[in-house]
Order: C-alpha cells, then structure tokens, then sequence
C-alpha cells in the first residue's frame, strides 16, 4: 500500500496536496476524484456517534442522526472493566461503519486535573495508568471494526477556560509521569488511526504547532502512524503546524491554510517532503478506510441498547450504604422525588451531545422493575431549567417522601452547570436541588440520593441521607441501569477514577486553577489527584478507586515472584480474593507501588495494576499483575528517560487508594550506570557518601584539612557535633579555602577535582 | 568625606585595593596603616553580641566573650513591638561599642518558608511586611549607636539543607511579594550599613553573584548605599562576585582572592572602577566607623538584663488558657516538671549562640515570684542531653504531679533538634518530653506547658492540658519573663508571627521543601504561611496573629477616610480598641487587605498594618494605619511594578489572622494605563470587555462573523446558549476563519487588528 500511496503522491500537484491537509467542510476531508481518493467523513464521540445531516458546528446545537448514547467517559472509567470498553468500543465500530463514517473523534485522554474542568464528563480519569488503559481499549474495539479513532486532546487541555489561547505551563517531569502518560499507552498499544492535538498552548507554543508534543514524543518516541488533526479551529500557522507535525487542518480554512501551505513551498519556508509526508500519513488512513469500509452494514439497536444499559450499570459507583438501606426491598412504598427521575441527565454538552436512539425514563424503569407490591410515588422537586427555588414543589416533596417507606431522591448537575465551551466555579448542586434533599430530610430518615453528573460534587448534606449512588452520566440506557441497582437486580461494582474532595480548596490545582490571563501553570507538579491527597495527608470525601458492593470481598495471599529484580527484568504479583458475602459480585483490585526511598520527590503511592473480577458468593480467584521497570520508575529530566532509584519498593494490593489490604517489599536496582561529576561546587557529604569516589574522597578531603583548625575543632565540641558535620557534609569544595587557614589553594583543589573524575571513569 | 575616600583610593595600589575585599582574618576586615585606615571588627549576632578572642568559628562552638542575650528574632518578633525591638537595638549597640565592634551581623530578614528551616528561630515571620518592620526596628537600633549592622541572608536563604549548593527556583512576582519585600522596607526605612548575601544560588546564580539582586534591586532600586559582604564562605569566584555587585569576602581567603582580582583587573575581566567602587563602599563604612567609635563605651550589664527580661515577657505567647488555670494563685503547691526548668533551652545554636552576662534560672525564678505561701515542688522529667526514653524519672514525675494542685510542665526542642547548619526533619518534640506530658496528664488535670523552641511544634497532646505558653528561645532572662507571666506579674501580649499547623504536611512547602539535590523550586509562590492557610482553607492549630491576654478587647469605630480613592493617595484607616477586662493589658491591632476582585490570583487576605497599645481596665484608645498603593499592589511582571487592579478592596482589622473583628470596603483606581494590545490570538471576550476597545470591536465583530451559521445559530438554541456565548469568548480571532464559511480573510483580519490597535493610542 505504501508503494501505491508514493506513486499517487507524485500524481498530485502542489496544490492538491496542499489541499488534503485542510477539510473540506466541518466534518468531511478534501477528496481527490480525478486520481480516485474518496473524501471520508470524521465525526464527534467519543461514547456515541454524533454525524450531522445538516447545519454543522462543534456544540451539539444542531440535530445529529440517532446513534447510541453509552455513558460518558467518566461513567466509563469507573467501571474499570477493559473488556467492556472494548465491547463499548466495538458497538460504536459499528454503528460508524453503517453510517459511514471513517473516523471517530475520541477518546479523550486528558488528566482530570481540577473538578472544575467542564469537560471531565469526556476523560476518564486523574491517573494516567488507569486513563491510558481505558483509551486504550476504546480505541482497540472501535478499530476492530475498521474504522479510525482520534486520541485526543494532546496534550495539556485540562480546561475550557481560554481553552483556545491559554499555555498550560507544565514541568518536563510533569508531563511525562502524569499528561503525556495517560496518552503514551493508549498509542503504543492501540495505534490509533489519528490523534487530534489540542487548542492550547504547552509551554510556549500551541499544540498544533508543538514539535517536541508532535514529533518528537508522539512519531519518534512512541512509534505513531497515523496522522494529526487539530482540533476544530486549532491551527494558528498552518505552515508552523506542518512543520511541527500536524498533518490535517479541521475543520475547513476556506482555502487560507492551502494558499499559505503552496506559498510556503515555493518560498521554501516548507520542505515539499514535509507537505508529501503529511499527505502521506493522510492518504494511508483514507486508504485504510476505504479498504476497511463495510457495504450496506448495519447495527442492532437494540442490542446496542442493552449494552449500554450494561456499561451504565458498571458504571455507577455506590458511595454511602449506610443500614444496608440498598438494595431496596420490592415491597412498601417508595417516593421517588426530583425532577431528573423522568428528564433524565444522561450525556454532557458540547461536541459529545448526541441524538440517542431511544431514552430511557428512570421513574418508568423503576416502576417496571419493582414490580406489583411496591407503591411508587413521584414529586418533581425543582425546576429543571431554572435555579428558582420554588417552596411548594419542596412542600409536596416533602409530603410525597413522609408518605412513603423510602426515598429515592434524583440530584446532581442540570445541563447548564457543565459542559464543554466552559469550567464550573464551584462544586456545588444547585440550590434549589440541595435545598430539596434538607427539606426531604426533615421527614424521611430513610433517603437514597441517586446522582446525575459528570464530575465531583461537594455534600454537605451527605450525613442526612443512607445511601449514595453515583450515576455520573450513564447514557439513553441509565432509567434502567439506575433500577437494577437500587432493587439488587444488579450489584454495583464501580470504583471511583477521580478523588471527591471535600471542598475544591483541596484540589491540589486550587491555587493555579484556570490561571492567569492566558498562562496556567501547573505548580502543583506531578501531585494530580490522590498521588496529592496521600502524600498531603488531606481526607478526600471518597477517595480514588473507591466504591461499594451489596457482598464483601476478602484479600489474601499476596505473592510477588522474586523478592529482589534488576529494573530490566519483570515480577509477577499475584493476590488471591474472595466473595465473603451472599451474593455475586465484582470487585476491582488495586496494585500501587510505593518508592521507600527516592532521591526525588515522589507521591505516596502510583497505581500500576489493576483488575476486575467476577466472583460467586463462596468463590476465590487468583489475579496475576505484571510490574516492569516503568512501574517503578521516575522520569529523570537530566537524563530525559525513565529512571529507577535503586532501592526498596513496597507493592500495596488494595480495594481502594485508601483501603490498602496487604502489602510485601521489592529490592529494585537500576541498570543505567549515574556518575557524579566532580567541580568546585561538588559537596563535600556528596563526595563521601558516593559509592564510587566515597573512599578516594575521604582521603583526599582529610589530607587538605589536615591542619586546619576549625575542621579539627569538630571533634572536640560535643554540642556542636550535629552542626559542624552538617557544615562539612554541605560545604562545597571551593569552600575549603575559607575555612583551612590557608593550607588548600586553588592549584590543589583542581588537582583534586581531576583526580576524583578520574577514578569516576575506571570503574567503566 | 566621600572626596577623602577618593583621594584615599587614588593613594592604594592594586594589591592594597584587591586586598580590602577580602577578610583579615575571620572577624576582621584589613586595614592599611600605611594610609592610616585601621582593621575593624565585625561579630556575630543578632541578639547578642559573639566577639571571639582566640578560636574564630562561625559556628558557636568557640567562646566568645560574655554579652547579653536577648530572646532570638522568632521570639522578639512576636512582641510585635517595634518600640522594644528598637531598644534591643540600642543596646546591642552599646555592647558593640564597649567591645569595638563595628558591624554587628545580623538581623536576618529571611521568610519562614517552611517550620523546618534549622534557622527559624533566627528570622522574624513568615509575613515579609511584619519581618521588614521588625528588621527596620532592629537596624534603627544598633545603628542609633553608631555601630553598623548586616541585614541577611540576602536571599531566598529559607533552609540550611545543602544552602551553600542549592539553587532557590522562585518566580518574579514571589521573590518581589514575599522574600524580597521582607528585606525592602528594611533596606529603604533603615540603611544597614551593610548587607550579607547568602550561600545559596537564587534562579541559577549565587547570591554572591547575582548582579540582579546586589545590583539592580538593592543599590539601583531600593537605594543601598552600604556594603555587601559575603556570608562566611558564600563566595565562589570572587571577581564574578565584584561584577555583580559583592564588596567584601569574608572570611579571609588566604590571598586567593586577592590575587585572582588582581589578574582579573590585569586581564581586563574586571574594570578597575568596579574594584574601586567596592573599595570606596568599604571604605566608607570603615570610616563611618571610625568617626563614630565612641572611646571608653561601657554599658550597664544589670539595665540590659532587665530589657532582656521586659523583651522575653513581651515575646512569649499565650496559646490556651482554658479555664482560666492562668495566672496561677500564689498558694497551694506547685509542681515544676522537666529539665528545661533548671537548665533552660534560652538561644539557638551556630553562629547567633553566644555567651550570656548571666542565665536565669527558671525553677528559682518561679520560686522567688511566687513567695511564701507557695510549695513548689521539682522532677526531671527527661533526660536533657539524649532521648533516652527514662521510666524511672517519668515515675518520679507523675508522682510529684500528683502531689501539687497544680503542674508546670517544661518541654520543648533541645539544642540538638533545632540549630543552624541543619533542618528538622518533623515538627515532633523528643519523644521522652511527649511521654512526660502523657504520662503527667493521667494523674494531674491542671497541667501548664511552657516550651523552649524556636519554631513550630505539632501537639497531639494539646487536649490534655490546660494552658500553654509559647516561651521560643527567651534569651537570658527567659526565667524571670516565665514566672511574671506565669502568676499574673505580666500580662502576655505576644502573638504569633508564624502559623502553626496541624500537621508538617499542611505546611504550603511540603511537597518541595527542601528540594532535590542542588534545587528546591519554590513551587507554592506567594502563598507561604497564614497566605496559603486561609487561601486553601486549612485550619491551622495555631494562626498567624494569635495570643491570647488575661483581660479582653473590643474593637469599634473602623473609619477610613475616604471611600474611593486613586492609587497615588493614601488613606487613613482609625479603629477605636478598649480594654473590657480586669487588669491592664497590650494588644496587638492587626489590618490585612483583601482584593475582592483580582486579574491575578492573590492571597485571601494580606498584612499591611499594625499596632501594639496598652491599656489600662475600661480605658480605649484609636489606633491609626496609613495605606498607600503598595498596601493594595502585586508585582506584575509585565509591568515589572507594582500594580493595583482597579476595584474594590476589602479592608479587616482583627486580633489575628482568623479573629477579624471589623471590615470595610474601599474602591481603588490605578493610575497606571494598561493597553491591550490587539493580535491574530487575542480573544473575542478580550475584545469586548476591554474598556477602549470594547464598543468598536463589538461592531467589527458583527460585521466580520455577519452571515455565519455559526454565529447566528447560538441565539436559535436556547439550551446551547451558555456554549456558545463561552466559545465565542474564549475565540482568538484568527479561529473565526474556520467557523465563518469563508467570509473573513486573512486580509480582512489584518486589517480588523490594525485598525483595533489604533484606537488603542487614540485615547492617549
């Protein structure tokens, strides 16, 4: 195919292929019909298809065709289950194929970063293992069906406040560890067809026009071979892009950016090759899609349907379970209080708004699944589409919810409150919805709070209700998704990806969070989410990896392979877990790794494993972990590679970052040889404690302080012995000659110096 | 005189000249008898005088001879009393003068970055407005003497780990708010006669080489007219030194100073103007010296005593007084518990630890105060000099506690845990005084602790007593301050100068402090101390400000005299403080400033005034603050100023930093334009909120996206409509080509921001 590619290049003009790298409207690539390339149709997702007959933008204004609406990314990630993503990927496969449709625009990989983040409904996750393995098998269901995915936004768009002209500021360590993680995966393992750069700047220069993002990381570091997009509207210089990496301009510049791309070729401000290998990278996945194209396919809807309503219920997270109150008893009568119960909330707004096939009515599936001896009540609680407080619609709640044995109330964020295009401001419901679960908890001791929403909330009123459930944003399936749980029909086995903090002041982004004019700076370093909470010490409202279960899950047996590995080799850890409890489960099994001792500043404690099982009540099952050099490593900015700090590493096996089961220890050494290099500067203490030069240093530093009477004086003074050692310890060399009376002049110092680098290379 | 220190310099040679930059020995500068400039003396401080005769150390650990030793600065700081800081002053001055010393070392104007700083005890504050006070106080003081002083460690000197290596990584607008404004006033209000330059790097050059902060900032802004001197060993080349601003190299480099200045001024690597400008800087302050050495000083040994003692009772803080179990009845009996008693923990070690004219004993002073109708009884408690963890005497303790009705327990931070050359590694006190105070509290409900620390302790056990007396490093009189305090003879007035937190990892540093090999980035900018506590909403154990007196206070009558005013004025703010208890008392009026409405991210409130009055039961006093536009000013780093952002700022005068008794509001107008200047990415919101630009971009936007389906279909879509307002906001204008279907050109752009950045001057 290549070969082909190569030869249709030499067909085309400068101009063609300076068109192919510009759409061709919203959502349709430029095709070239006399040499017979078809123009390919790319549409929003990621968790459903959005492709648009007419009126086309990037807000979800205007209508779409019907597609399947499974929960947002958020809802996804936290069930933790990579082969129901897969699933759900596939699906979504599918339904491109029979629309025609040759690329999906998703999944979102971006690191949740602050909750305000009006996107969050759209990424999975504040940790980039977890968020990288779920991109990754997105990506690799819908792929199975031949049709492209688009990993996106790279890199560094943790918000939509001036998401278009703001430069997220974020250290080299940073960036590795935590924001280009949660994407480094998701390429290499699953090769997505296109990755799609983001509106912001990264230090310095916009995503679209990011060479180090571009090249440099995504082509020569992690082996990409598709082509990149920009996202809508995201190319500032065309010609900047192209030779930073960018390959395709969405959507259409109207003929700006192919007027600017063939003067730059004749001016030679662009390589014609650098053109030809962008229109390359472009044609190959035409091609691929065009070979891959499916004629007359089709997809079962309700099929579909079902497996939505299946993501959605592992989806959901159980928070609170006080007095078992869940699941409920199909008996008595049961209020079912707030206006979402029958206008559900179920996908997030901007460019993942999508047309559902059909949409499922929470009251009606809880009235269905209840069946004859339960007594279903409603009261609509609040206004939807407004914050008005209106009394008498919480009078009559309050009336419905004393009738009846329990409540289930349905709160969260109404559409307004989050979307793409804008951040929240705060974490808060609306008051008309907080105000209704006081009022309700006046009357009814017994209240389950059912949550519609895409990111964290703050609750204050959380110790006046039993139960709690996370809905996040379950999709057209959740009416029924919602029902199996709350009755038992289906056992929640969601965890959380994201920390629920207590107040937004926790966020370790609260003091940086959207920044300033068009500068954030990402002060908080590698310290995103729990790795923050852990190591600060802050009691988060639920914790990350956190979620209940209606049966008990019990650890046991932790076995790691080989007590002590070089960082080139692997260690296999296995646990062994339990359904102590009455009824079939799933549970979720966490493996973090924890650096004993570091030479750099390191969190707490970093996921690197997980797994999801399925286990009858009675029955035990063993989950293997593979850990590799990368699970213990830091990024090392001096040397720009992963680096592990030899040393003693502790493997924690948990139900939750906060519910550590059972630990063991792992002695790691590194393989990548560090020499310290010996000037004037060096410290004395690092010189002596140096497992190369420490001997040959200690002889030196004696003979030129011999004599000299303060470094004499140390020994004699009891109470100054901490002192005067921690003096040497940090004394630079060139510091000797203040301090020894005169007896090391600069000759000897340099004679020392070069004697030390020395010995530092014949130990090679 | 200036033209005699030029005619002198015009007499020296180049080896006489290279040779005045650098020390005599390691207390005295060179002299040149030839020219009949005499070698002065420069010593140790700040708060007592450390003038070696044999043995010269910089580390406290040879005699020195007997001075007084006033409480250190975390101590004299919390007196809050500039008044008294000044007398410390004079009387150091004095001692300075009897013991011909010219320049005494210190105060040290260093921020409390983190409470593990080994050298805490030795600075004023984590606030730099209180620290520049107390510095300004303090160099006024020596100075009215005619003794010099040497304001230090200049700067970002914040920890002892690895100081004379490490590079201090802090932004622009940090360095400008917080550790540089904490030497500024200092510098401007006071003139020391020299400043010293620390160990460390700052932003990648040493101190001693950092020509922006020597040069541009202390000489060309701030107006020093003094010397710089090395701290002892700081230099690393001494010529970049010159260059950058560094006069004088202590100690004494053998020659090897010397000579390299001599070959540099050879070879042209450094101007023999430079060399003699630090000569004439030198110069000067040797002869400003001279004139005012006065012949036959003495001081009265007993009077500075007796200021030591009024400066330990006015520095100690009152922190919990439950019940009222303060002051204690001079009857009954009492029990006095732990080694500190007898053998106070009275200064800190290094370079500040001197040689007192007497030591009070605690246990005695206790003794005397309380007269005959007190028993007082005694136990050890602990071992002083190891952590041993002694059964035996923790025994002997509860049963003398139980004998008394009333305990007074001595616990705190030995020499060894806290002291220069080193940091702490937690904030614990020894385990053997923790076991004390547990062991002590099961057998006595009315416990009193007075501690002996220079810095912040954590206090799990602070529950199980009554009262708790924060005694810091009390100096030589620290005995007889206790026992006024202690039975009423004095009424505590300190208050807090630092926070005190729950826990180390509360502190803002935590997760960078003290940094990694040769760096620490101070990654929590401007929010250092009660600025991140109250931003990031963490409750602190103890808050900045705080102290607690034996009567109470009522604050009325916040005037400020005028409600709006422009950043050129100033405004006077009067609140009316009135004594509503039983027995004298001094109390501390704090003023913080909060800028309701910033363009940048500020702390939530910000100290910018105080005072200290007496008052006698029933009596009231005004107290008057003047605020100029640095009151209500960030740097900006644009600007390279100081800025105010136009608005409203809130005014709040309390008792501390969380007891804000009465607010105000008062509107503040810059008098400094601020253009925005018009690019292909400035944004649509920019644009039309900017009030020049605002109503003819409005219009030229309307033309420019007219017609676009985009544009216009936002107002059809009522739910999209947030979205859309937002997108468009947030759209730099090069963007609206791809969203105009064609209609704006790059042509018509151009010109759209020509004709925008003309009506920008227009109004000039």
């Amino acid at each position: 195919m290549n070969q082909d590619i190569k030869q249709l290049i030499s067909q085309m003009t400068l101009e063609e292929k300076a068109g192919l790298c510009s759409g061709l409207d919203f959502w349709n690539l430029k095709g070239i019909e006399r040499l017979g390339i078809p123009s390919i149709m790319v549409t929003d997702g990621p968790h459903g298809l959005r492709k648009q007959k007419m009126g086309a933008d990037h807000l979800g204004l205007f209508d779409s065709v019907p597609a399947t609406c499974f929960p947002s990314a958020a809802g996804l990630a936290s069930t933790w289950n990579k082969e129901l993503i897969y699933e759900v990927g596939v699906a979504l496969g599918k339904e491109c194929q029979a629309e025609d449709v040759a690329v999906l625009l998703g999944p979102g990989a971006n690191i949740k970063r602050s909750p305000l983040c009006g996107r969050n409904f759209e990424y999975f996750s504040e940790d980039p293992f977890l968020s990288s393995e779920m991109a990754a098998s997105h990506i690799k269901g819908v792929q199975s069906e031949g049709v492209g995915t688009s990993l996106k936004h790279f890199a560094a768009n943790n918000q939509e406040h001036r998401r278009m002209s703001t430069d997220a500021i974020v250290d080299e360590r940073t960036l590795r560890e935590i924001y280009l993680a949660s994407f480094e995966n998701a390429v290499k393992k699953a090769q997505p067809w296109t990755v799609m750069c983001a509106y912001n700047k990264v230090n310095g220069d916009f995503a679209s026009e990011n060479k180090t993002l571009l090249t440099d990381i995504l082509r020569d570091e992690w082996g990409f071979e598709g082509f990149v997009v920009s996202d809508w509207g995201a190319v500032n210089e065309p010609v900047d892009g192209l030779n930073a990496g960018l390959d395709l301009e969405m959507p259409s510049s109207s003929g700006i950016g192919e007027k600017k791309i063939i003067n730059a070729v004749r001016n030679g401000q662009l390589s014609e090759d650098k053109l030809d290998q962008a229109v390359e990278r472009i044609l190959r996945i035409i091609l691929m899609s065009v070979e891959n194209k499916k004629e007359n396919a089709d997809y079962d809807k309700e099929q579909h349907h079902k497996l939505a309503r299946k993501a959605a219920s592992e989806s959901m997270v159980l928070l609170k379970n006080e007095d078992n109150i869940l699941p409920l008893k199909k008996e008595g009568t049961i209020s079912i209080i707030g206006s979402f119960a029958k206008k559900p909330r179920y996908q997030g707004g901007g460019s993942s708004h999508i047309n559902p096939t059909k949409l499922e009515n929470i009251y009606e599936e809880i009235e269905k699944t209840a069946g004859q001896n339960v007594n279903v009540l409603y009261a609509e609680g609040y206004h939807l589409e407004k914050d008005l407080i209106d009394d008498q619609l919480i009078e009559e709640a309050k009336k419905t919810a004393a009738k009846s044995d329990v409540t289930v109330l349905f709160v969260g964020l109404p559409d307004r409150y989050e979307s793409e295009g804008y951040d929240r401001e705060h974490l808060n419901i609306p008051e008309n919805h907080r105000l209704l679960v006081e009022a309700v908890a006046e009357v009814q001791k017994d209240i389950v709070v059912v949550l519609s929403n895409g990111a964290p909330l703050v609750m204050p009123w959380l110790d006046k209700v039993k139960g709690l459930l996370e809905g996040y944003l379950g999709g057209q399936a959740l009416g029924g998704a919602i029902a199996d749980i709350l009755f038992g029909e289906v056992n929640p086995s969601g965890k959380l990806a994201e920390t629920f903090p207590v107040k937004l002041s926790d966020n370790p982004s609260y003091l940086n969070f959207p920044g300033e004019r068009d500068k954030v700076e990402y002060k908080e370093g590698i310290f995103v989410g729990y790795r923050y909470y852990d190591t600060k010490q802050i009691e988060p409202l639920f914790p990350f990896g956190y979620g209940l279960s209606y049966t008990t899950f019990e650890y046991n047996n932790l076995v790691i392979d080989k007590k002590e590995i070089k960082d080139t080799e692997t260690v296999t850890v296995t646990v062994n877990v339990k359904n102590t409890g009455k009824v079939p489960g799933k549970e979720i099994i966490q493996l973090y790794v924890k650096d004993l001792k570091s030479s750099v500043v390191r969190p707490e404690k970093e996921l690197k494993g997980f797994g999801k099982v399925s286990l009858q009540p009675g029955e035990d099952k063993t989950i293997s972990f593979k850990l590799d050099k990368r699970s213990f490593a830091y990024y090392n900015t001096d040397l720009k590679d992963w680096f592990v700090d030899s040393g003693e590493f502790e493997i924690l096996v948990g139900k939750s970052s906060r519910e550590i089961e059972l630990t063991e220890k792992i002695m790691v050494q590194s393989t990548t040889p560090v020499f310290l290099e010996v000037h004037r500067n060096s410290t004395v203490g690092d010189l002596l404690t140096d497992p190369i030069l420490g001997e040959k240093a200690n002889a030196l530093i004696r003979e030129l302080t011999k004599g000299s009477p303060l470094f004499d004086a140390g020994s004699d003074h009891g109470e100054g012995a901490e002192m005067m050692e921690a003096m040497l310890k940090y004394m630079p060399l060139r510091a000797l000659m203040n301090f020894s009376g005169g007896d090391i002049t600069e000759e000897k110092l340099t004679e020392f110096i070069k004697e030390l680098n020395s010995t530092n290379f014949v130990s090679l």
